[in-house]
């Protein structure tokens, strides 16, 4: 199977070195960052795209476009792994349209274009024969869009709610385990490289919003944006909160939920029993579904991260291999 | 798509009461139980065959055998919900033998014959162009082979353990929870129904060692035997263990592993921090699977009932239908 790589960030780098590591048979021929890109139909040196984005040198050739790759490259899947932009979804959205256009399947990590416009992205798909996959976009390394689509296919969903964003726990982790303020948690996750230079979309909840608008429009069968999302961040959390959360034995946790019934979708801070599956550590993930047969399901996993995101990417792009690329 | 449903117990009324609740265009040709069967290309009434089972007579025509639905019903997929025997599979091995020779896709909740047949059984299902599916063999409702054959398929596995066995976790946590003995919260097992007449099967870990063996066989590359699994059930263990366990924070659950590396197969109580998220409650059943790019993952569910066996047979016949049945 051939793929071409949108995007050589964190996610990108990681999906080469799992590359790598392991014989998936797998051969990258098209590359691209925002600066430079390779077009190579006899495969592209990944070690060595590698070394020169580790040196700071562009990966690829500066005369060649992210849209380049999209068009000229021979790729059976393209794999769009730049970064997330929430209000316009470009230039993910062109590229991931481009490759459907091309008769192209697609794979990707990013939240803007799912969230935008999957209705759009997959007619397109369907009218072209192709296939848009997107675990990545929701909770990293955990498959809980396999487990939705796949092995709970028979199930009604009744609701839907977890840790989506793993800053925001790793931040109340902190808080509720040794007393920090707001500011200082938020500090010591910046320098862990948990949180960004600017913690908007993490700590005002839009993240995880985003993430609930990917479940509702895919999974459920609703017809959302952002907007429609209830959204409390946590910035305005105290210690006192938590201990008092402590001392009924819960702890306080940003919680996202879906109720397709009622059409709710909240962001929040909720109290929780310390003992619930959803309290989990530090910057994990965890989700907790309601059903009609299989009854309440918790998956809890790493929610981000090069290596974790890329296991995401690998997964759908050897599910594609296993049903849908021809020939391989 | 049409079925045919061996076995007419728990699960095989699960998966009839499911299909009759919801509009999932599966139509049942074939229908037995141990005493009698019936076969009828048109659709069987599966409310009146309920009604029939409720009232104690037999579910169909005590002169069809199984053998002759399995040989003469007209159907897709053969869903094989006999009970399992640990020590021949039959009659559930010869069923599903007899599909896959028709060249009949087989969708099993049966442990016995993927535990102890699965190498031949697969070659046998390949050889006839079908599929062989059986995500309701380990922990119930949670769509545990589903996550690691599809969403998790690039990564390799370096340890999976968990709690197995709904039975034994209720007894422990009746034990941890209120001081109970052992005899007494397994006499409250059986009073709910949880724990058989003869626990032999789950409190000595036979149960829990059955799913390893099957983990092992199919997803890991393993090749191993129930004489295999190093073994201790959970009959000694006093109150005082358990409150030996809490002083240090911890309680104690009945854990299975594998480590594919070292080809240890285990099933014994050990001590977990009570934060663990194996630390489940009541009859929930819970994995942890260690990953090379995914890092560590937990599923969390209903391991056993009727209605929760019934959803992963009802995810493996979507999965059959959405992929290898023709014109469905």
């Amino acid at each position: 199977m051939r793929i071409a790589i949108l995007g050589f960030g964190s996610v990108g780098q990681g999906v080469a070195r799992a590359l790598l590591a392991k014989d998936l048979n797998i051969t990258v021929t098209g590359l691209a960052d925002s600066k430079s890109g390779i077009i190579d139909a006899e495969g592209i040196d990944l070690a060595a795209a590698l070394d020169r984005k580790g040196n700071g040198t562009p990966c690829g050739n500066p005369g060649i476009s992210p849209m380049d790759v999209v068009a000229k490259a021979d790729y059976d899947v393209l794999v769009e792994v730049t970064p997330t932009n929430v209000e316009t979804a470009e230039p993910a959205l062109s590229h991931i349209r481009a490759a459907l256009q091309r008769h192209k399947h697609v794979v990707t990590s990013n939240k803007g274009p799912i969230a935008i416009a999957y209705p759009e992205l997959r007619a397109l798909a369907e009218k072209n024969g192709v296939f848009l996959k997107y675990e990545a976009t929701v909770c990293g390394a955990i498959p809980l869009i396999h487990a939705l689509q796949e092995g709970l296919a028979g199930n009604t969903i009744s609701r839907l709610y977890g840790v989506f964003n793993g800053t925001c726990n790793y931040i109340l982790t902190r808080m509720a385990k040794d007393g920090l303020t707001y500011e200082q948690a938020l500090a010591e996750a910046r320098e862990l490289g948990y949180a960004e230079a600017d913690p908007t979309y993490d700590v005002e909840g839009i993240d995880a919003a985003i993430k609930l608008v990917i479940l509702a429009n895919t999974i459920l069968d609703m017809q959302t944006t952002l907007d429609d999302v209830e959204r409390t961040g946590i910035t305005l959390l105290t210690p006192d909160a938590l201990r008092l959360a402590e001392d009924q034995d819960c702890t306080i946790r940003l919680i996202g939920e879906i109720v397709p019934e009622t059409g709710v979708l909240r962001v929040s801070p909720r109290l929780i029993p310390k003992d619930h599956p959803l309290v989990v550590e530090g910057t994990l993930n965890a989700v907790t579904v309601e059903t009609d047969l299989a009854g309440d399901l918790t998956f809890i996993g790493r929610g981000a991260g090069s290596t974790e995101t890329a296991s995401a990417v690998i997964g759908d792009l050897l599910y594609l291999r296993n049903r849908h690329v021809q020939g391989s």
